[in-house]
């Protein structure tokens, strides 16, 4: 729960005409709260992805939308139709203006929601609204995630404690930039809509956009943040520790719900952060993390728990950035394997191989050129992801 | 056979100290012939690639030794010294220069090389050299291949007939730009150096250079190319029809062998030509057919069999190229999909699923917006290619 939102999902059939598994969602504020979004860097959206970069403009918003079992993406000029004849019947259900309702989709690309049915039951979705609902919105977003994806926090400011409740969609078809996936935050502090957009990117740039499955962005990718829902909420004002505590928080719960994605990652078994330090600069630490932490072979050696440095170096190797190999220091969890550019020696990879063990760990190549870092949040890639996918549609 | 060159390979033991799978092979000529080389093009380069670019620079070579079991890379100093002492083994054995000896290795990284026991063997390998045995290197030099990779062909020139012969190993770590793959070609006629190494060149870029498996590049990738292993083998001059002979069979045998590659990817069911056309530039071209050939849900989507063409026109739009989603046509083999940015209608995904029950297709997309076209020929992602990267050291 949190001040200010109420929430509803029902089955509308969107998977299939005939479950009773909820994929359809609404969170609505009870007045139109400061909103940012941050959407998927790929040049195929979404009608949905339109329609809420141009609504979020505004700075405002009332409710969300939200359905899964179909992405509404690559539907022509019929699903740009669909999500405004959608998100205008929730309107005016609310009696409030069509413009501060924002859609969001997730699921098959190419198909159009069945919007007879979606629309005929709006009214239900409506009526069904509840502070208490949250966990249910958070489950009728899940697509091949295993379990809902929600974080609480509290902060305090000048005026108080504010809260931060967050939810996230997202298992496979994840990468940097915002890769299929769907999140919305809301919190019970007004925030000027300006201020809002520039912790939101901040956050993103930080941890969503940190995290990476298979290297695949989407087409529908949306992180939502909604800021203080009700008349009576509190204000946070342009005082610079209060803009701070609110960044940390908000910060941290993005970390926290792209941690999830990547620990509920389709076929995963681990959560690894991929750290580069002493580059040259970001770009070309950045680089490197993203390449070892896409690379098929090192992602294989991750699920064998195999410590099988060469695939981690070599990789780095082809990310196109230069360094020399022969200076480098490698290290997984507390172990170190290459010093110097040299190669291991003595008992180095029982260690290695039980820090693998473990469902979270972390590997770090020092490339010794500069101050630079970055790291980067990946998943292993198991035999599940490739039979998951290979069968989605079937 | 092929004239003026001769072939060995036995067990050395460098896998396995107690197996008798070859791993160790020999080719030499009966002088010293032409030669040209091109080598990975990831940093981290292996002691046998840094000595093979060097000793290539005069353009002339004896001999290749060449392992598999042990890439000799990230091996430190003694690797260098590993791979100079067994080339000089050879050398004295064949009474010839060292520097027109090439060492070529492939296998796991990191380790050094069992030079012990591969030098005490070298005499036997000398020994052992005949004109028939191509084959026999050809199986030695196989790391997770599950069969040798040679072709024959023969080209006319104006002094009558040439022919060539190749072989090649790779089957996993292969992305475009010489990713782990080791290749001999060699043909019975002398050409200068200089052209050799500009066809060797163009014909890298259009053949080996165009195919991935996973985008992962190898430390050790080698193409090589010697011509002319006799006193008496004929001359291919500066003729213009000549030289555009030797090129097209050259081309024609590099194609033959990437594709042979693919056909035996890891855990691979599917070799599949990403054709991208209409592209403002080849670059553009190129950064899509890449980007949707690696791609792991698309891939998964081929090992499948499924047209989910959601996925390819995703991959598409992230590869980094601004086009407009609304101008696109797709196919997959000959059935039409999206036409003018427009989902499909009417029955395309029996057809499509058929096309993807091959163990051959391609797939088109046409971006509408100019006249450059690229092809990447990839591999299907399968559970296989999992379970073998997965454990490949145990």
């Amino acid at each position: 729960m949190i001040d200010g939102f109420k929430f509803a999902a029902v089955a509308a059939g969107i998977k299939k005409a005939d479950s009773d598994r909820p994929d359809l969602g609404l969170i609505v504020a009870e007045e139109a709260a400061a909103a940012a979004g941050v959407t998927t860097t790929n040049i195929v959206r979404a009608a949905p992805v339109e329609i809420t970069r141009e609504r979020l403009a505004g700075g405002r918003c009332r409710a969300v939308l939200v359905n899964s079992g179909n992405a509404n993406a690559f539907t022509g000029e019929r699903g740009f139709k669909d999500a405004i004849e959608l998100t205008a019947a929730v309107a005016e259900a609310l009696r409030t203006d069509p413009a501060l309702v924002v859609p969001m989709s997730t699921g098959v690309v190419g198909n159009p929601l069945p919007v007879a049915r979606m629309r005929s039951i709006i009214p239900e979705l409506v009526d069904r609204l509840h502070p208490e609902s949250f966990m249910d919105v958070a489950r009728a977003i899940m697509t091949t995630d295993t379990r809902p994806k929600t974080v609480q926090r509290d902060g305090s400011f000048s005026g108080g404690t504010f809260g931060m409740l967050g939810m996230a969609k997202g298992s496979g078809m994840i990468a940097p930039n915002m890769a299929t996936m769907l999140s919305v935050i809301l919190t019970d502090v007004k925030v000027d809509p300006a201020f809002l957009k520039q912790a939101l990117q901040e956050a993103a740039a930080g941890t969503f956009n940190r995290v990476t499955v298979d290297g695949d962005t989407s087409t529908n990718d949306t992180l939502l943040v909604l800021a203080g829902g009700l008349p009576a909420s509190p204000t946070l004002g342009s005082d610079a520790a209060d803009q701070t505590a609110f960044k940390k928080t908000l910060q941290e719960v993005c970390m926290d719900l792209a941690r999830q994605m990547i620990l509920d990652a389709e076929g995963g078994t681990k959560a690894v952060e991929v750290r580069v330090c002493g580059a040259p600069n970001s770009e070309a630490a950045d680089r490197i993390a993203r390449t070892i932490a896409e690379s098929p072979l090192v992602k294989t050696a991750f699920h064998g728990e195999d410590p099988n440095w060469g695939r981690i170096v070599v990789a780095a190797g082809r990310a196109g950035v230069m360094f020399d190999p022969k200076k480098i220091d490698l290290s997984i969890g507390d172990v170190s394997i290459v010093r110097g550019g040299e190669p291991p020696a003595g008992d180095w990879e029982s260690a290695a191989h039980e820090v693998m063990k473990r469902r979270e760990f972390s590997i770090l190549l020092d490339l010794n050129e500069g101050e630079a870092e970055s790291m980067i949040l990946t998943s292993d890639l198991s035999e599940e992801y490739v039979s998951i996918n290979a069968d989605y549609r079937s």
